[in-house]
């Protein structure tokens, strides 16, 4: 970069001026941004508060070798999105707080946040507040959304009952095998002695965006409600679809079985899965970081669920006893696991 | 610490299993806490919602040589309640997001949980959800706080008015003493052969505890509520009374005089500066975390103000033009400067 700014020339101060200046509200719930103790918000009568907040830490979460910090950005604020629209909300406030190590610039941190901004402006959403700091090592990026959702709209994990269909959207595994790839050419490039080394990335941009680029559903709640359908229960997909399911019916008190067969798995993914050796139904069961939504819908909206793009039943809620079960394409019925990351082992 | 027990072997969801389950939910307004994707919150109508955040960096804003994990949690909890008392309203659910080394065993993140969940108890918050991670390298905890205040009682930064008194509860430059006290010991400690080394904490139980455990003005709050005053302006002094005093006259565009013979300072922390030969006036206008609360009144709220304990009237706006002064003890005027902490310096 030709710019490079130290944060110190700034201060604390400086650096949160220059990075909020260009902020505009959009929602009419914010009735005050950046600039005091708190933001404030008004909250619409009749509609209830959503909260959630990630943590992403770098070389836990995320690899500045091969994200680039714009994606970054908008990738911690989409994240926040997702969890509230998996409440069958819509988000309408963020705060960001950053800690930032000695090593990044000024340019570096506008880079970050202009991610953050393009996420907020797509989605609707207002950046209210935050924090910022020095860290001793690397990047942190902390971010609470705020969102909200009519009363009785609301969709919890705890909702599913026996014969409910067991939908997802989109298709899964893709953001694994974006990583796994993102993995072996950073590898591949620290290998390689050519000056002007390129990534085999041709034919993968697919998989790559999901991992470094990730969208919320926000198209696939709004279609829910157009069709006048409330999920019984419902949830984001970001550690992996067999642990998710697990989530909902541990919370729901059920069981499930879900179709191998039907489990939504693109194209890209599947010749990185043969390329890698990797088992393709693991990955799209386990990778996890999808952020498509995963919902239970009454067996009577299956009529209306049928209708929309991009939504696929992949099986339905039994009752306990049962358990979580997968039929495997062979007519074989095994049991699912809840395989997701452990980023403490 | 007789039983450690590593983090993995808990994986992430036990530990939050564990950290979460005695936790109890006190608000009328806190529907759902930990255990969905989002928290659930019914605003109290009539009220606007009031958000603020706040990072704490291993390294950077605590050394856990003399900060116990409790009082680290209790800290980190009532910093953020602080700055929803600065807007007069009233803090009602936390997120905690923390971030953790290897060197961290489950009952060290167990102390620093009791401590937070012991603020929340004493101050009437929810603990409602959080997300919890691996760190490279320290601990880190980003705490969000959701408030409320009534629409017309909710006071701002830039309401201050020519004439009106500027006054400040309890007493300042404590909390920076007792740093220097702690950093002080902690060279000795580190120099000393004594296997049995005790430091030289008698005597000095205040300005540690001020550093150590600060509280937030929620007596003064309420005292200000049932007397019907509404400050004009309103912030806490975290970043030290000069640096703080500035933000309020830019943003209400006006001047200040202050009087250096009001500041409220302890006879423990004026022991402290002498002992380290230090400016005491520079630590009680520079040394932040005081986490006391700067106000404005109408001249008119002068005889109810006086009826409080615990508030200095410490001087009083004036035109903007004339700046933001200080009448020293000799009767010179000198211009305020914020040197508040820079933590990227």
């Amino acid at each position: 970069m030709s710019n490079e700014t130290e944060i110190a020339t700034l201060g604390e101060f400086g650096l949160i001026d220059r990075l909020t200046k260009c902020i505009k509200i959009n929602n009419s719930t914010t009735e005050k941004g950046v600039g005091d103790d708190c933001a404030v918000l008004s909250p619409t009568p009749g509609y209830k508060t959503l909260i959630t907040t990630d943590l992403l830490l770098e070389g836990i979460h995320f690899d500045l070798t091969y994200c680039p910090l714009k994606h970054l950005g908008y990738k911690a604020a989409v994240v926040n999105f997702s969890d509230v629209y998996a409440m069958n909300g819509i988000p309408r406030q963020i705060t960001v707080s950053l800690g930032i190590s000695k090593r990044f610039t000024i340019e570096h941190i506008e880079e970050l946040y202009s991610g953050i901004r393009l996420a907020c402006e797509k989605y609707g959403v207002d950046l209210v507040g935050g924090d910022t700091s020095a860290s001793v090592t690397g990047l942190l990026i902390s971010i609470t959304c705020i969102g909200e959702a009519e009363n009785e709209k609301i969709v919890y994990r705890n909702g599913a009952k026996d014969t409910d269909l067991i939908c997802v959207s989109g298709d899964l595994g893709a953001a694994y095998m974006g990583l796994q790839l993102l993995e072996r050419e950073k590898v591949v490039s620290k290998q390689s002695n050519e000056k002007n080394f390129k990534p085999a990335f041709e034919g993968k941009e697919y998989i790559l965006e999901r991992q470094l680029k990730p969208e919320a559903r926000k198209d696939i709640i709004e279609e829910l409600a157009s069709l006048s359908i409330k999920p019984t229960a419902m949830m984001d997909i970001s550690d992996g679809l067999s642990s998710e399911l697990m989530h909902i019916c541990k919370q729901s008190n059920t069981g499930c079985l879900i179709y191998e067969e039907r489990i939504p798995i693109d194209f890209q993914t599947a010749c990185m899965a043969e390329e890698f050796n990797l088992n393709l139904v693991t990955a799209a069961l386990n990778g996890g970081e999808d952020y498509e939504l995963l919902f239970t819908v009454k067996l009577s909206d299956y009529e209306k669920i049928a209708t929309i793009n991009n939504i696929r039943i992949i099986g339905h809620i039994t009752k306990p006893e049962y358990g979580c079960l997968m039929q495997t394409r062979d007519g074989n019925q095994i049991p699912l696991k809840a395989q997701g990351w452990n980023a403490f082992n």
